[in-house]
């Protein structure tokens, strides 16, 4: 597979940089999918992958996702994201990270990085070293720390919307959401749905999970396994694990009327989307209610403000029945509507450059 | 063939960037090979490659030939090339080439480009509207216009340290000098050679090519075939057409002392320069003595002077002298030394950017 004869969903990239530097064994890709709102955000992946094409083809998919998220978060920034191919537990090193640093500064600020899998803030403290196209540091050097605070925040919002327009009342009091996984954002999430008068069950593969439950929220039905929660008497879905949770398995059992999660990349192959709209349940695609994190990041690039950035990831709410109506009005699913949405923003805010502002 | 997974005669770059404008077509490919001694200098290929894997191909394998020729021609500038991956016929555009001089802007200066097959001074003053970061410009842009003036220049310093290395007297008075290829570069080095006093014995495949020398030097002997005038009786052989001259038909019959000319990759495979070697042919490596085109474009960069460009290209006759000196010191053929030179300046003054100048 080549950066310009890559499949049509992994293609269409402004610009894929090979980075290397032999001495610090250094090998990254840098893609950038588009910088019609400005310059491409998105973090690095630090990951031993098998191939290198196995690295280029992350770099290309998650760059796209990443350019498509920026855009409905009414972000000012395009999509990008880079791969450093290697063991992060035993290729990582300053020179390295330095290393990468100036290659992401040699660009200018086309694209700003921040933390992916992999690398975490003090990584980025590493990076700034070389560059001033970093975001997601350390608090010590401005930075925002823990993104799941508002990328719950921000889900909570999605599902907000989505209950509006399903049923026409915003309000989650007497819902029932049922919670897959209780990691960082799963825990914010159900702290908000009590909080609001949800009921709540959850499930999580760790048992260290349920005991944090028991411990905290004793009202939440714990059940042990996906299966049993999707198929349990819930009015929200909310897939807050692994990618993949809407599938030919799980979309004809799936006992609920809104999906609106945090988890990435919810959908396991194109065509669910239209599964779940002819089964009638309503789907708050998952880039657009999992901005939060993105939008805490993107708010450290002009100084940190905790306050500004839950006002932008409040929003959310906004944007989600943006797109609900969209969906309707162009007889289309909701992820495809946002899709058009993102498509629509890039074309139209990208389009002001040309008017010249000598 | 990946950027990081290339065969080693291919690998080590420091950075591949792939660049795409989908509205003007744009697909271009800019290989950096190394920035040690400065900006990468190169032309852009522009080319209808069959496959995106050619034309990755190319641009590695040009980057890294201008990397050791720009080390070897002592300039303070590394090694790049692009390649746009179209047809220049039909898919050279304003509009294409104003992107493609966007991108180069977008590198800050870490690649300057200027012609190569298929884009012409026309184009890069085209480029140039978006960049700051091309040569070989029009002369009305302050280009140095034709380059084949200082490329034959300097092939015949070259020839002259050989003769000096093999015979203990530069001068060519009384030698017999085959040239194989009467284009723009062989004209000016035949006027060379028959000014110094050498016997010249001459051919190209076409019959222009014979009438021109005809018509302005009746004294030069014309040959039918290569094959003719390799064989014949000569003391200097100089390719000036395809690369490949040197291979393992024509070393076994080769019938002179020296081998100098304008032609790139002279070397058909590795191996040909040890069996020139063991003939006792003392071989000039090609992109030593062709050095002098990239000379009088890279003098553009500081505002062109010819007689400055001159007594640089001159300077071919000392480094070629080094090379064979190197070669005979650490008993290895010529084509490895000047390997060695640039390899060994690359290190040692790219080195130099470790002392801090605060």
């Amino acid at each position: 597979m080549g950066v310009f004869t890559a499949p049509e969903n992994l293609s269409g990239h402004e610009q894929v940089v090979f980075c290397q530097d032999k001495h610090s064994g250094l090998r990254a890709i840098i893609a950038v999918y588009s910088t019609a709102l400005g310059p491409a955000l998105g973090g690095t992946r630090f990951y031993p992958y098998a191939t290198e094409e196995e690295a280029l083809h992350d770099a290309l998919d998650l760059s796209r996702g990443m350019a498509y998220k920026n855009a409905v978060a009414g972000l000012d920034l395009g999509g990008g994201k880079a791969v450093i191919w290697g063991d992060p537990g035993t290729d990582k090193s300053e020179e390295l990270l330095r290393a990468y640093g100036r290659f992401v500064e040699s660009l200018g600020g086309r694209y700003i990085t921040a933390c992916d899998v992999g690398t975490y803030v003090e990584d980025m403290d590493v990076v700034a070293k070389e560059t001033n196209f970093v975001t997601g540091r350390s608090e010590d050097h401005g930075g925002a720390g823990d993104s799941s605070v508002l990328t719950a925040f921000g889900v909570y919002q999605g599902m907000r919307a989505a209950a509006q327009h399903k049923w026409g009342d915003a309000s989650l009091a007497g819902r029932t959401v049922g919670v897959a996984g209780i990691g960082k954002v799963g825990k914010h999430l159900i702290g908000h749905l009590l909080e609001e008068g949800a009921r709540v069950v959850a499930t999580d593969v760790s048992e260290r999970a349920h005991d944090w439950l028991k411990a905290n929220h004793a009202s939440v039905d714990f059940l042990d396994t996906t299966e049993a929660l999707i198929t349990s008497d819930i009015d929200v879905y909310a897939p807050c694990a692994l990618g993949g949770a809407l599938n030919d398995e799980t979309v004809p059992v799936l006992n609920a009327s809104i999906v609106c999660g945090a988890a990435n990349n919810q959908l396991a192959h194109p065509g669910v989307e239209k599964d779940l709209a002819s089964r009638g349940i309503l789907y708050a695609p998952d880039y657009v209610v999992n901005a939060g994190g993105v939008i805490q990041v993107a708010d450290e690039i002009d100084g940190f403000s905790f306050d500004r950035a839950k006002r932008r990831a409040s929003k959310i709410f906004d944007v989600t029945g943006e797109i609900l109506r969209l969906a309707d009005a162009e007889g289309v699913p909701p992820a495809v509507a946002a899709d058009r949405l993102a498509e629509r923003r890039m074309a139209n805010v990208g389009r002001l450059r040309t008017i010249l502002l000598p």
